[in-house]
């Protein structure tokens, strides 16, 4: 069967070997799209590879002002391309083109890449540390091995191996890049490899800087993670998929950074019910419906009193919910592991309010409102936090600030957590008493707001205890943090200045923050200082 | 059997469950010496475990001055207590009493301490960042679960799991934590137990900050290892046991932080050679056999040219082995670790130029050089990297600069490499060329220094590439980075600011660098700007 080529070695080579061949759907009718694409053998992973890694010094070695000019001749290239891209992306995801793929999503993307040319150019992400007395210099460096990036099926482009957020910052710190496209917009992802290709040659990077495989049997996705040639491994999506390629990298000493499974607590105090409850309920039925409710930080539990501002809460959204027609979801496989798990959450005890049937054509499901008691909860506590990722929610009914709080200690980890409260202090003492519960459960505490907002910023945290993430230390978003995953901690030990990384050398001629003797300055090193 | 009591919950308590009972042995004679002291059994690891999981939270919001009060008061325990100290490692390990262990080590390890408390003080480590637009601040903050820190047999006072720098470092982020003493210095463990409870009480941290077990099997320390109650590891010991750790540790999401095993190469280029071969022969003979060769940084591979200034090197270096007697190792197993060890690198090709036999009384083995020329390294390059513990060392003869280059390509990860060089430029080009190659396999790349020093400094990096440690960004000494090691990324999405760590506070009350809007300062929040 004829194939799309892969993107290897800074060329569209046909494959090798085709173990299978798959093509696109439009979720929305069900339909196979676009061209047949290679499910990819172990010679074409290899070729990847090999040519990855012969990749990785020059690139490590590259001035980083041309890494940088890469990131903005790629946001550039994809904004030329945005009518195009937005097409294709919402053919093969569902997804609105407006304003969510348009407006938000790409802008999104071509921010993210903006934002690691900035921190490529400023060396920020190194952290130099210098001590002079020792004549000891450290800082974190590039792998010198590829970073092998798997993108989820939820955001073609803002997340997309080739061009999201992993990817940016992999590249961010000079390491070449496999990206594993989602096979379930193989086109999108196809049309933006051919942009990242064509910056890689305006700027002359090395042609393995950015390669594209879009399928792979689980197995051989496996042995490639456990490769030692890669340096590290970017992941998002299923918690079965991540903790299945954890494993395989974790053997072999390989940090593998995935983001898995979240169902994003969220607390509505009984002062922030009394006062604005309806208003709430519309926003969480709007966040939870957004983008067919398929986000890392669905609002997918929320604890709601049983008072009586509760009761009309839970009303007004059961309104919401029911009057909805079917969304439509990315895939088949969306679809199924939806109803498996709306299975296993009614199985559990869960009600159901409004929805819980799958729609046509294509795959659809109804915007699904759960419920259970607070006691249930705590009798089932695991399976009552499983994911159904898609526009599904469950209420957690609590008789008082007691159960609230039980309720919140029996969270697993999750990416968020998040607390509504009266706007003049009447929920401030469960606040405090829920913020030291849920602090340690999530990787974002929030105010307020609805946890699907993810702005793209140093001070973000999108990552979590495990396991919404393998590492507590994870973000996969807000640079520097999310490029540091993608770097190893160099030190130099009285070596000489020539042979220094430009960022460590006496004259800082990067003009780089660096810590000397315990101070951040600019200051070049004063060599008095460290001769004397 | 009466055995020594354990330190769970704040108290000395006589194990509930006694699996085995084990004493110290003098190394220097082989003879049992002090008491006898428990191998524990699940009772007691649950009990220590589960004191620990309710000191994590109460230690995490302890003001850090308590914490660096602790460190403090901890230290100066130390001191006031040193002599006895000495004299218990002393002959526990057969380390000598000066300068090693009352000049060196000690002050080393009060020193760590005392770094450790300026950086709970000073808030450094959680690298606080605040972006004003977004109402977005993030910082690292303490696991709020404990840390399992397991302690090796080669330094009873500044790696050991209760004094060391794995221990300086959980406490300074206020994780509380389950200390697992090395068995073969079991009194230096418990005296220093005393004393860290002693300063406990003192400043009135939670009882089970800091508790202490002797020994485990290892079966039951990989279960510890893998209780989802544990936030993270650190472990200095063998390469075996501490993959077995990691591996229990990575299946269930906790960060291992395992410090393995490492050969060092030491490069002589031939300019330096020519310029001071006699010296060089000295200061690697005295670097390779210091502490009886029982160091992580040990120069465990050499590579000598084979021209005239190499054969001299080789000669002189040959007649310092030759004429030592043999050293005392820690332990019977140490001394069997390395019997086998070396027969496996005899069976590889190596050539034993002097030493190669055990001594008595005790546990005693001869300085030992091998040789090995580098056709035959290449041909066996993992056999020839066999870490052999002790006073012992393999020289590597190369013919010319390309094989030299060959060699260093053929490391696998170390925590150092290192350069001698002549000092007029003679060997530039060669050490460029090597530096290249050394640096992604490498995580302190040394000039003219051999690698056994190592510096307690923010600039210091004592990791390195995976097998040397698990982890690229791995560093066990060096603040803030070895803090860091036990911290989780914590993001606060507009949260109300009573609610905030004291560090994210409008005010800065804490007087903390921050990087606000991209800028690092010291600066309060402008309310103005914040909320404009």
């Amino acid at each position: 069967m004829a194939t799309q080529p892969l993107l290897i070695d800074g060329e569209w080579r046909a494959a090798r070997e085709l173990i299978n061949a798959f093509r696109a759907e439009n979720p929305a009718t069900g339909e196979a799209i676009g061209p047949a694409y290679p499910v990819s053998g172990a010679a074409d992973v290899e070729a990847a590879l090999s040519a990855a890694s012969l990749a990785a010094s020059p690139l490590a070695a590259t001035p980083p002002e041309r890494v940088a000019a890469f990131l903005e001749a790629y946001a550039a290239g994809i904004e030329a391309d945005a009518e195009a891209l937005v097409e294709l992306a919402h053919a093969e995801t569902a997804l609105p083109t407006q304003p969510r793929l348009a407006n938000v999503e790409l802008p999104r993307t071509t921010h993210q890449l903006r934002q690691a040319a900035k921190a490529a150019r400023s060396y920020g992400w190194t952290q130099p540390v210098i001590d002079t007395a020792a004549n000891l210099r450290a800082h974190r460096a590039p792998l010198c091995k590829p970073v092998l990036v798997l993108g989820p099926n939820n955001f073609p482009f803002a997340f997309n191996a080739i061009a999201g957020s992993d990817f940016a910052s992999a590249i961010a710190a000079r390491n070449p890049v496999i990206a594993k496209a989602h096979p379930s917009h193989p086109a999108t992802s196809e049309r933006l490899a051919q942009l990242a290709l064509a910056a890689v040659r305006e700027t002359g990077l090395p042609a393995a800087t950015v390669q594209m495989l879009y399928h792979l049997d689980p197995s051989l996705g496996e042995r490639l993670a456990s490769d030692p040639r890669v340096g590290a491994i970017g992941f998002t999506g299923s918690r079965a998929g991540g903790l299945a390629l954890k494993a395989a990298a974790d053997a072999a000493g390989i940090p593998a950074y995935v983001e898995l499974s979240s169902v994003n607590p969220v607390f509505l105090l009984p002062g922030a019910l009394a006062e604005r409850g309806a208003a709430l309920a519309q926003e969480f039925y709007t966040s939870c419906t957004m983008g067919s409710g398929q986000f890392c930080t669905n609002p997918g539990v929320v604890i709601v009193p049983s008072d009586a501002a509760g009761d009309a809460f839970v009303a007004a959204a059961r309104e919401h919910f029911a009057a909805a027609a079917p969304h439509v979801l990315f895939s088949r496989g969306v679809l199924e592991h939806l109803q498996r798990n709306l299975t296993i959450l009614r199985a559990a005890g869960a009600q159901l309010l409004a929805g819980g049937d799958a729609g046509a054509p294509g795959y659809r499901h109804a915007p699904t409102l759960l419920s259970v008691d607070a006691t249930q909860f705590l009798r089932e506590p695991r399976a009552l936090q499983t994911e159904a990722f898609g526009p599904v929610s469950l209420l957690v009914r609590v008789r008082d600030q007691a159960e609230m709080l039980a309720v919140a200690h029996a969270f697993e980890g999750n990416l968020t957590g998040t607390l509504y409260t009266a706007s003049h202090g009447a929920d401030d003492a469960t606040a405090t008493a829920l913020t030291q519960a849920l602090r340690p459960r999530v990787g974002r505490l929030i105010g307020n707001r609805m946890p699907t907002g993810v702005a793209v910023s140093p001070a973000m945290n999108h990552g979590g205890p495990y396991p919404s993430t393998g590492h507590p230390g994870f973000t996969a978003v807000g640079m520097p943090a999310a490029i540091q995953r993608f770097t190893a901690l160099h030190c130099y030990d009285n070596v000489a200045e020539h042979l220094l990384p430009v960022e460590l050398r006496d004259a800082n001629p990067g003009g780089v923050a660096r810590c000397i003797d315990g101070v951040w300055c600019l200051d070049p090193l004063d060599k008095q200082a460290l001769h004397s």
